[in-house]
């Protein structure tokens, strides 16, 4: 707070109030919740915002907070807040917080400056604790077992849409407790496109079909690319799966070196440029970023990218990997892990573990 | 537009999205599309942003608009095109948009003045034309089957968690592209929790178990709700539902009335005030809304409910019925029903049509 020049904060994520509250919302619940799950921090307090609707909720599952029944204005009830512990600047996310909701604690709370402060929860929530870790890898191991089940499946002449409700339901069977995200099925052409739905589109021979898929177990999730082919490839469609699989390599083994030396870590960066650099002579490189850490949620910091950060990665923490390479209307191919790096222990974990190497199905 | 005095509006739901310009996102997409799919729209001209994700989508789903590829910079694209149109007044909803988006905004059109304008998107989309309607019967249909075809399941023993998925399983091998939202399964006591997330709680003999949940199909959404007894249930639960079953009666009478007279149909809160009325002297009545307008979203306009307009609803429309009763940590009883009126055509019709009588199971 110091550093940001603040002496309060609002965070407005529910991973932030799953995070440093412990009230668990569900999956979908964001857009319904309104202000409930709002946290309001100093130096020595920690406050959380309630609706009628979930008061119980929040006394079971957030027993110690503080917790604001914030009525219908929710403006107001922060105001109040922040004047009772003395608070003069407030840090909170403008590209989260909504216009309307920054205008009304302006209003409400005159004598307070409202600053914008980005990432403030995600970058303590980067650093992860081994019992993270583990729900993280909890939920790697779902979605390796539910993919390695539903290969038999994988055949021409089965549809994008019913391989997804396949791997859905083996992850959902299979210990998930929810999903991470919608499955991406994408048969051929369509996985050019980088975020397109599974449809009715029938998988033929001599084409891929691009799996993108995460579990979520204990509130962790997990994430998770495979581009598999659909009987024997062209020489030139093998040519460009060793491509992605030699630029995910790069960046490995760029990790790979700085844990064994006790970091510090390469920027997120410098990891684009190193995978960039072996994928050097490929046709159509990825435009997306490199990865991104995971946790409570699906995209979480760091960032790996052309525009990342020139600061070390932090340390231990777990994000993917996952360059690309898209021919539209052709071929998309994609490879994506989860790395968990540890420069204390010099450790450095695949936690999706299955195969990346080219596979011939069907 | 000159009702709110805008020469032009921004609308950045994905429902609007799909509704006026014609491209689908996934369901779980909103949290990671950035500005892809918002629109901008003046008398006559319509004008979808897109980011390089989602410019060949776009090109598939919404050939007839116009695609800004707005790079790293919304707020310049917008601007831009504010300005070759323009454009003196933009119509865009503070309680939607962040912060950062408004101020940017404002900073790179500064001949353009931001006016907040609430609802314009939903209010064109609360009527309903009759294909719309059919998807939503198609939905609930779908949800009524689910859950007629798990009755046997639910018994003493069985878990709130296991439920929820046998439901969520038959929803989506039964015709659902998706769900409309996260089933809710609550047992005795937890159902008086508006909110709460199914857990590992066991079904127990004498007790209540609630399902709220909603089927997609073809991108429109049901929502229903049912509280099911397991084993007979005592005198006064029994009372308890009769009361909430009677407080649906009254709004679902005063609706019928209307429409055989060939409208107008009561306002929102009018029918709060019929539900209330005929639940008089029972204890612990509902205190969120009693009703909610669904589509493409799940609540969308209108709304009833004690704080809603005095105005006539619209029709043609589609909108829930759920009065409710919770007795903390004992018992939560709500019956939801979605009901389609018709004023010119003097029709009335529920589409959800698993019985709302009290049912005993187990």
């Amino acid at each position: 707070m110091v550093r940001e020049g603040v002496d309060a904060l609002m965070l407005t994520s529910h991973a932030d109030a799953r995070y440093f509250a412990g009230i668990c919302f569900g999956p979908n619940e964001e857009p319904t919740s309104g202000s409930s799950g709002w946290l309001l921090l100093t130096a020595d307090a920690l406050a959380l915002l309630v609706d009628s609707r979930y008061i119980i909720q929040a006394q079971r599952e957030a027993p110690d907070a503080e917790r604001i029944d914030y009525g219908s204005d929710a403006g107001a009830a922060i105001a109040t807040w922040l004047h009772s512990h003395g608070a003069r600047q407030l840090g909170l996310d403008a590209q989260q917080v909504r216009h309307a909701v920054w205008e009304r604690i302006a209003e409400a709370a005159p004598g307070v400056e409202l600053r914008s402060v980005r990432g403030w929860g995600t970058a303590v929530r980067a650093v992860k604790e081994a019992s993270e870790i583990e729900r993280i890898a909890a939920a790697c191991a779902v979605a390796d077992r539910a993919l390695a089940g539903i290969l038999d499946q994988i055949r021409p002449g089965a549809t994008e849409s019913a391989l997804a409700w396949s791997l859905e339901r083996a992850m959902r069977e299979g210990g998930a407790e929810a999903l991470a995200f919608d499955v991406a099925a994408l048969a051929g052409g369509n996985a050019a496109l980088p975020h397109g739905n599974p449809g009715t589109r029938e998988l033929r021979a001599g084409e891929v079909i691009l799996f993108d898929f995460g579990a979520q177990v204990a509130g962790y999730r997990s994430d998770m690319t495979r581009t598999l082919f659909v009987g024997e490839p062209s020489a030139e469609h093998a040519a460009l799966y060793a491509a992605v699989h030699r630029g995910q390599a790069a960046t490995i083994d760029l990790l790979r070196l700085a844990v064994e030396q006790g970091g510090p870590l390469p920027s997120g960066r410098a990891c684009d440029v190193a995978t960039r650099a072996a994928m050097a002579g490929a046709p159509r490189v990825y435009d997306h970023g490199l990865g991104h850490g995971i946790g409570l949620q699906t995209h979480e910091s760091p960032s790996l990218s052309r525009g990342a950060s020139d600061d070390a990665l932090p340390s231990p923490t777990v994000f993917s990997v996952e360059p690309g390479i898209y021919v539209q209307d052709e071929i998309g191919i994609r490879i994506e892990d989860l790395v968990a790096v540890n420069t204390a222990g010099k450790s450095l974990t695949i936690l999706t573990q299955f195969p990346a190497e080219p596979l011939i199905v069907g």
